[in-house]
């Protein structure tokens, strides 16, 4: 067990409050309608660890220390789509769950026709928000400014791309027996997909391209955390309780999923995360860098480490 | 009833054509894994009228005679979140409807979680599809092209948040009764945005900006003829056979549904249709273009007008 100093923990705090705010302040200038205005802040704000704008906050601020609003913007969108990916995932024709972050599922609440629709919404709003102004001083974008939310939108559509596709595969192997090859590609697609964009999104943010050698490397970054990330899921949903995940434990097993522990075992499963963490970690140290400028995604790979939830 | 002129079918004709190659294009070149491929498939090529790209097409080459990519790509984009919203809005938990444009719903040939997937990543690929370089020769989009395609984006993500605020303003209609002005409300938002945003997207690919008196005046234009356009289906929902529809006649009275013939009658909702049309003609007539450029819009007008599906 590695524990996080006080800058790292610091600087996720610092990130947590940065995009509650940001996601409250988007919220407020929707003029949505009730219920489905009700059902998009029971999706959104009730909580969540905020794991992906917290890369793509480290990512950007990593190449220059002033967070600029093109990555505020990109964090919104990122976390959006998350919500709306767990809205759906949780409606009664997909995994049927009842709780999440402590609280009754959105459907639950809403019911189902208003949960679709807030899903649909979120969804939306994530490309809305991407291109718009928010966060600005200005009136206008500038041209540079709207080429590099069409290159995130681009990176983030792809990944929310990737993302379903991975949930398709998900529920194709439900019931069956699949190999560890096809258990990875499921999660990096339905989890490491979107964790990759996060950061992209931040790299682009402040200029880095997508050709750059840079970029790739911070890819396969992402990458190695996306896969540690959901392997460590698969574990905690054997190992914790409903009560600390604030999700429903021993879902996947009750709905037949394929995981890493009911492939390989709990004992394999536990080693490949903390060999993949390693590899995060090398993939981070080998960047262009200082020490202390990779400080907020190294802070971000140890608290993925050592969650409980 | 007014005949469309030969040119005005032919231009009807050529857009679909056009917009069947670009979307077969499109959906070849999607790796997406079983059976979510043939979902997708089959929400997207099984038919349809096509409306909102040809709006995109004759509002790009009204302008300028040679149809560019950037219309392309945002008629693709239009017409993938329009069929993002057939396939979710004939859930069961929705309109719960089982024929769309003559063949079984989505949900009822792959099943729930698969249509609902289905539906999340066709939202998710119009936003690839506009920030992508489909149909490009070039290996780069410009800077100017992805600033065209980042503002498409914010437009088209506006017309589908509004499009969602219209459903559930629909669903909180369902054994109602409502104003007149709010079945305006609900129709101008739940259809009327995503014509104006086809309309839109064609303006700014050629170069017309959303500050101009322009842009402005094409979108008066679309929000009569989606007005119109929602006012025809509802009085078609009566009028017509679901043979004709390609989908469930009568669906609109067995659901409760607040529609122009329920709340002011079917002759005076005929009579509106007529007159927002004519004032759609009129707000397409005072454009600074001449008869030969609208030629292609009116021709869409008026086949809006005679539609009988």
């Amino acid at each position: 067990m590695v524990t996080l100093t006080t800058e790292e923990q610091d600087s996720l705090t610092a990130a947590r409050d940065r995009i509650q705010l940001d996601l409250q302040t988007v919220l407020d200038q929707q003029l949505l309608p009730s219920p489905l205005k009700e059902a998009v802040h029971h999706a959104v704000m009730l909580g969540g660890k905020r794991i992906r704008p917290a890369l793509t906050y480290a990512t950007a601020i990593m190449h220059e220390p002033i967070l600029n609003v093109a990555a505020r913007r990109a964090a919104v969108a990122v976390e959006l789509i998350h919500c709306y990916s767990l809205v759906h995932d949780d409606l009664p024709c997909m995994d049927d769950d009842e709780l999440r972050r402590g609280q009754p599922t959105c459907h639950k609440v809403f019911g189902e026709a208003t949960a679709l629709l807030a899903g649909d919404v979120l969804q939306t709003m994530a490309f809305e928000v991407l291109n718009s102004n928010y966060f600005s001083q200005d009136i206008e974008k500038t041209p540079r400014d709207m080429a590099v939310s069409g290159q995130q939108s681009y990176v983030l559509a792809q990944a929310a791309n990737r993302m379903v596709q991975g949930q398709i595969l998900d529920l194709s192997a439900e019931n069956k027996t699949i190999s560890e090859l096809d258990l990875e590609t499921i999660h990096l697609n339905k989890t490491g997909a979107l964790i990759q964009a996060a950061i992209g999104m931040g790299a682009l943010s402040v200029g880095i391209e997508m050709r750059d050698s840079l970029y790739s490397q911070l890819i396969e970054f992402g990458g190695f955390l996306g896969l540690a990330y959901q392997v460590q899921d698969d574990i905690l949903d054997v190992t914790a309780s409903t009560e600390a995940l604030g999700k429903t434990a021993g879902l996947d097993q009750r709905n037949q999923k394929a995981t890493y522990p009911s492939i390989i075992g709990l004992d394999k499963a536990t080693a490949l995360a903390q060999d993949l963490h390693q590899r995060a970690f090398i993939a981070l140290k080998s960047l262009p860098y200082s020490a202390k400028d990779i400080e907020p995604l190294e802070g971000i790979a140890r608290f993925l480490l050592n969650r409980e939830q």
